[in-house]
């Protein structure tokens, strides 16, 4: 062994091996375990390493293959190469390994997000609203949609993108929006995100609207955080059976920009929208040159009639439509869309492109095949009467059991209100917990401005778990509620 | 006919007529009949609408059927129903037709964006650099991953997503990067998003990261505008031959807290930074608490050796590498990956998750079999030779037709720069616009405050263009090129 080398590892206070891996080329096998033995302390900086011939021999490797290594080795800055003092690591601390990261389990605050956490932490029972029911996404469905939207897909559709979104979509939910949705539009004024919270960052976030903001006194937090992020002031309006008292808006002065709704089935309350209100917030908007934002959330999902046509239909001039497919199909799938007035399109586009935050083209096309070829109506429609059999589940099952409590929003959507006696919701909410049941209460719903009473209530979202956990699961809750 | 009905159509004006669609359910006709009706102004706000036994017989149907589509526009806000004045057109003014919207063509401003544009104003040459060869996507290969991918997937994949990726993609990117690119990382240090610029967005708009931030005097200008509008200041360093003159990072003073380079390949001017500079930047990193930003842009793409590693492997503590597919696959797979020291990982999934701007769950899924299936390497190797033989094709064309201008930076990457006599860049870009090729001359790249001098050259981008115009794209290159 040569004496350099042997210096060396008398530095590093260690015997150096270097084991090289048996797979792969023989050079970049050394240059591994050189990297390595440097990274690790190993081979301490100015550590001369042994000259090319002595090392080649040692490893039985051939000259040139060590002499590659070190030139690399050299090249990335771990070793150094000077005319007479040969080849040493370069002089620098040598880096701390990284530390062991523990497992991370991600922890989600009820009420803030899209539902349950995933990991060790899930509960026994989920009855979080806002999530689809996960084993009932359509994979041999979808996966056909892909294998013919790949076929078809021109060249291009693999190069650059158009901020707007691919015209095959486009097309596919204009057609879509007008027939199940009464939705009255063209492909030229929608704009594909990724979901709705994108659609509300683009809007507030990216310039194209301010605030202030009409709001309904109960909705997502996490969509309140985003606006408040954003520095955009929000005002809620009461909420009564009838949706949100529109009437309020008058009050709010001119200053208000905008009024972000949910009419099909308020969230979380569950009325729709009277249909006075209806034209009376689209004519405050024409009044006032205000926006009506439409959060058609779960607009397919209606159980006991036909689906309420969107408010944007009355005035596609006034009213900002905007939808997903993460309660129809599955949130995995980030997609969503906006339905703009023509005025808007332009900054919008603008916005969006800046920001080259545009959804995945492949599920583009993919969604375009699936809406075309019927495959979204059939999954919509069984995914109605799954949910509605989940709901008659529920409704039958307190009224035997608990038929003091009053169920409440159930004509639409993924989930329900159950109205509590007053002052009982947080405890109840504790006792669901001991239940192993995860829902939230009305509270955590509740904008913190708010001035109209707050009914104690618990919002139940029958579609999260799995068919055969559902019974189980409604079970536990009716352990959990209060008693008469 | 009613005299109602009669005295309404008076009212509008002109004589309506519902023609009903002879597909779908009668009721849903109906209503899709009166909706149009209204919205086009032929039904007039106040309008009485005939009882539902006149309409019914007017035109064939149940009575049911009429009353069930009235009850449903009246739900809908569009007619208004009051005991004793029957069923009106709710008193508002018909909203305007939507403008017919002309067809959009989306304009791209060279050097800003992901390189050339779509439609009709597409140039007859494309040798704009940042795309690859669209025309090789591999649509076999990614489907069959696609299909796997699916079949394994686990239900919870359809459930709610964690900001930081799906831990199958973090997985086979901890194993590829570790071997491909001499990253050192493990799963939990890798966040998935939507490509480099989403990167740049979480990091210095998410609040994780501030400025201000040391950047190459030549770069993207999209990246620029994304840094302007975070409120992250940017200080150019100089480049020469061996990258940026990381000497410079001295002199900026304490208060950059990191250095954005493309150690592997200067983005545009094409060199790799030299040894000495890689070990330097970490030191530098190292003294100041500071971070390097290694954006790995085109990493893969080395044609006369083996790929440099990336400068993370000398210190993951102190340098953040950024990757995407973009360039590898297609940027229509909206994916890309940060590999972060430790300590930054949770602040950046606290910025992810507020947001809500992850990446499409089964696009990861795909990648992560795709990778894991070796079908990434073969692809990329395959991507390799088809480059490395267009840049040859440039380099033997140039030097046979227009000897005298320099070819540099083509070691790597998907683009080379032609140097050009002092004073002839625009002149020749112009030149190159009247032959109908699409390129950028390198003063778009430049930063505002970049006190170096400014060479005169052309950023060739030899991906773009289809197999077979690629060799009249640079026939017509030539034809623009300065005399000698």
């Amino acid at each position: 062994m040569p004496d350099s080398w042997v210096n060396s590892a008398e530095r590093t206070g260690s015997d150096l091996h270097l084991e090289l891996s048996r797979t792969g080329s023989r050079r970049a096998a050394l240059i591994a375990a050189l990297r390595d033995a440097v990274r690790s302390g190993r081979l301490a900086p100015g550590t001369r390493l042994p000259p090319y011939r002595s090392l080649a021999a040692d490893l039985g490797l051939a000259r040139n293959t060590v002499a590659d290594a070190y030139a690399e080795l050299v090249a990335e800055g771990w070793l150094t190469a000077r005319q007479g003092s040969g080849t040493r690591v370069a002089e620098r601390a040598a880096p701390p390994r990284p530390a062991r990261v523990p497992v991370r389990v991600p922890v989600r605050t009820p009420g803030q997000g899209q539902g349950p956490g995933q990991g060790p932490a899930r509960p026994a029972h989920d009855l979080r609203q806002g999530v689809p029911d996960a084993s009932s996404f359509p994979r041999t469905a979808w996966l056909a949609s892909a294998r013919r939207a790949l076929a078809a897909a021109p060249h291009s559709v693999f190069g650059p993108g158009d901020p707007q979104g691919r015209i095959e979509l486009r097309t596919a939910l204009a057609d879509y929006l007008a027939r199940a949705r009464g939705v009255h539009t063209d492909p030229e004024r929608i704009v594909i995100c990724s979901g709705f919270a994108h659609a509300l960052r683009l809007l507030f976030g990216g310039g194209v609207l301010g605030g202030p903001l009409a709001v309904e006194s109960y909705g997502l937090g996490f969509h309140r955080s985003l606006l408040d992020a954003a520095g955009v002031r929000t005002l809620p309006l009461a909420l009564d059976d009838h949706g949100a008292r529109t009437e309020e808006l008058a009050g709010l002065g001119r200053r208000v920009q905008a009024a972000l709704l949910t009419p099909a089935h308020q969230f979380p309350t569950g009325g729709p929208l009277r249909p006075e209100r209806r034209a009376a917030v689209v004519n405050w908007a024409r009044a006032h040159g205000a926006l009506v934002l439409e959060d058609d959330y779960d607009g397919e999902f209606r159980y006991d009639r036909e689906p309420l046509g969107a408010v944007q239909g009355l005035d596609p001039d006034h009213v900002l439509h905007l939808g997903s497919v993460s309660k129809s199909l599955s949130p995995a799938v980030r997609l969503g869309w906006m339905v703009l007035p023509e005025r808007l399109v332009d900054p919008v586009l603008a916005a969006k492109g800046e920001r080259e935050a545009w959804a995945g083209v492949l599920d583009q096309l993919t969604l375009a095949d699936f809406i075309e070829s019927g495959s979204y109506d059939r999954h919509v429609r069984r995914m109605r009467r799954r949910y509605r059999d989940r709901r008659d589940r529920l409704v039958t099952t307190l009224a035997a059991r608990a038929p003091h409590i009053e169920v409440t929003g159930i004509a639409a959507g993924l989930h329900a209100v159950l109205r509590l006696p007053p002052g009982t919701e947080r405890s109840t909410v504790k006792a669901a917990t001991w239940q192993g049941v995860a829902l939230d209460g009305l509270a955590v719903f509740r904008h913190p401005d708010a001035t109209m009473p707050a009914p104690d209530g618990l919002v139940v979202g029958y579609a999260a778990a799995p068919d055969h956990a559902y019974g189980a699961a409604v079970d536990a809750l009716c352990r959990a509620l209060p008693p008469r």
